[in-house]
């Protein structure tokens, strides 16, 4: 890149920072139904401009084909009516949440009179940067201005026809509303340098969203000045105690695992208690191969089943995102908890028991941002948590925790009303 | 310093952040009569060893003599009788507050059966830097201890002797009451390097709370790879609008900028609405004067008493620390909010007016953690609002904002309850 071509970027970023900004105090203080407007507005361009989208995925299919895109990569990038229509029916569903901005979280009276509320606010500007999922352009634009908050998106270079389509009804659909157009702005350059300059931006961007693959992450990780809401690995366990349910920790098990392989929340390690090895292992391992999962066992779980075949150290830390699992025999509860505190990700961890006491222990101490007592991972989900939609989920401890969803992209501020009251 | 030096510390550092994180578990599940019971016991040790801790500060005195030390300074660092008892007072109060960890924020059903619970957890190690008070070691360290969280410590070197007394007393109370002693730690070196070497423990340190002059808060946001609740400035503003009663006016300007004036949360700019400059700031700029405060205003201002000198752009910027005012006169209660917006630095700004749609304008619109109607700026604190005490005042929007006690050095997790549901 040259001088000018790099100034020119830092410029453009600039401008798009500075329209963020502005548009972020108007977007702050928003009443509930405009926004709402915009969200239905967006869903009806988006169902009336099905055509439009399809034709810029189409070229978006074409060059991906062309540079030799793996399917499953083609899969990601694909939109046919279905998917634009899941799409508008994602905004209609975002319209219907409750608007988090100005609930009162808390309110009280001191004793000299003042009253105090703790009100939510928007958290300002969100970054959102990911990779070849278009419909990720409707979503977090659409969470990020149901919370109030001003979008920049940064979509993959692979799916930049296709975003800049639904990019077209979103800010249609915010001037008909009658919100600013720069509520959601698009980086209208695939140059990896304008990331860079976005991951230095903090007096503008609060908090910057990245998904994609491990390797997108790291490296927004490594470069950025702005807190991140993120997780790198979901290395999930399911931990079968020796007062599991055998046929639930059956059920329970092949869900977490082979429901979904390629998701964060698919179980990756199985730990079993040394007490239900003979009684419970034997028929699990038979579920799951039959599943047509791949097994990596230590020693003593080899023992059980001849298909099992030796897991090393690696295994334990490693997020397979396919239909293999490693299994680990443990002495009791503390060991599981132990281990996964150890080798996990700090996501999410199961316990299956019919022991009280014994599942309070493992929920206390088992530190992930979602502990589970005989259900299956897979459930680690915005949706499934009755929160609508989510951004993405956070491993981290800091504001966020879990699915990330239009609560979690709100901040608060105190308002403190007197009537001419003086600290003593 | 030697590369065997940076080793030691480097050495250094890694093992008092593995002690650290062993405690962490520990200390995340202690019953919260434990934790009370150490800090019940670590006023009993401070009141029983006041002479010791006079003492080890008599040392520090004479040090901050010899080395040239402010009087200012030298009187934050004093401790006499009456000093030890108000941080043992402190402890106290600090084990009288809720314990925020366990607090079930939110539970809901599932319409497939799972419960969730959303439940506060510590946020796991907290990093604290400061200066010169010494107190500041009894109270973070309580306030770490109560919210289940490990602590480690960086006083400043002007107060080495005195923080290691008060530590002493910390630690054998966590002893006494059966915690690990590493629940609180301090960096037993002076050496700047130390302070580095923290800023890059991000796998051991949760958060980092500097507190001190802006030089410190400064290098340290530089330097840091781990998030911050901080401060860097307090630019307070008090908006006079046209439907302010001056009595209140008058007396709460002169509080917020005179009470005291070294604080962060006294008030630096007075805003005054042209409609009200002849019959109200006429008054306030006498009681201002008659205070002992200098004033510098605009060219509006300067005009209602010669003794208000001309205002440079600078000054709406500056936090003066001092008996210093600045003063604009504004057209209307957006300008204000736009001028607190632009030069404020989102801690704590108020209006004065009877005119509810124009103060809840202002609540709305003005960017700061803390927005107050009719009241002193100078109830920006943790204490006056009822939280008990406060580690300090973040102006962030991640995570705290205001005041942070307890239960912002929280975290939370959710615990799924199920019965072997799986996801479909």
């Amino acid at each position: 890149m040259t001088a000018q071509e790099a100034q020119d970027i830092k410029a453009m970023m600039t401008d798009l920072g500075q329209n963020a900004k502005a548009a972020a105090l108007e977007l702050s203080v928003a009443p509930t139904e405009q926004k709402n407007d915009a969200l239905l507005k967006a869903a009806a361009l988006l169902r009336s401009h099905t055509d439009k989208i399809k034709q810029a995925n189409a070229k978006d299919m074409a060059a991906g084909e062309q540079k030799g895109l793996s399917s499953s990569l083609l899969d990601r990038l694909m939109l046919d009516d279905a998917r634009v229509e899941a799409m508008a029916k994602g905004l209609e569903a975002i319209a219907q949440l409750p608007d988090p901005v100005g609930e009162v979280m808390s309110q009280w009276d001191r004793p000299n009179g003042l009253n105090i509320a703790r009100v939510r606010v928007p958290l300002g500007v969100i970054g959102i940067i990911y990779e070849s999922r278009p419909n990720v352009t409707a979503d977090a634009g659409a969470l990020s201005l149901k919370s109030g908050n001003v979008a920049i998106l940064r979509g993959g270079s692979e799916s930049f026809h296709s975003s800049h389509a639904i990019m077209d009804c979103l800010v249609e659909a915010l001037e008909q509303a009658g919100l600013p157009k720069t509520c959601i702005q698009m980086i209208p350059t695939t140059d990896r340098a304008a990331v860079g300059e976005m991951l230095t931006m903090s007096d503008v961007i609060d908090v910057i969203v990245p998904r994609g693959g491990k390797g997108l992450i790291e490296r927004i990780t490594r470069e950025s000045k702005i807190p991140l809401f993120k997780h790198l690995d979901g290395i999930c366990h399911i931990y079968v105690d020796e007062a599991a349910d055998l046929e639930k920790a059956r059920k329970v098990v092949v869900n977490g695992k082979m429901r979904r392989t390629g998701i964060c929340g698919a179980t990756e390690t199985l730990l079993v208690n040394r007490a239900v090895v003979d009684s419970h292992l034997g028929a699990i391992v038979n579920d799951l191969i039959e599943a047509g999962c791949q097994l990596r066992g230590d020693a003593e779980a080899c023992a059980v089943d001849s298909r099992i075949t030796p897991a090393t150290e690696e295994d334990w830390g490693t997020e397979y995102l396919d239909a293999i699992l490693s299994i680990k025999v443990v002495g009791d509860v503390n060991e599981a908890v132990n281990h996964i505190n150890t080798y996990g990700s700090h996501h999410t961890d199961c316990i299956i028991t019919e022991d009280g006491a014994t599942a309070e222990n493992f929920l206390n101490r088992v530190d992930s941002a979602i502990c589970v007592l005989n259900a299956s991972t897979q459930f680690a989900d915005g949706g499934e948590f009755g929160m609508g939609a989510e951004i993405g989920i956070s491993t981290g401890k800091m504001h966020a925790r879990g699915p990330v969803g239009v609560e979690q992209l709100t901040s608060f501020k105190y308002k403190v009303r007197g009537d001419g009251q003086c600290r003593p």
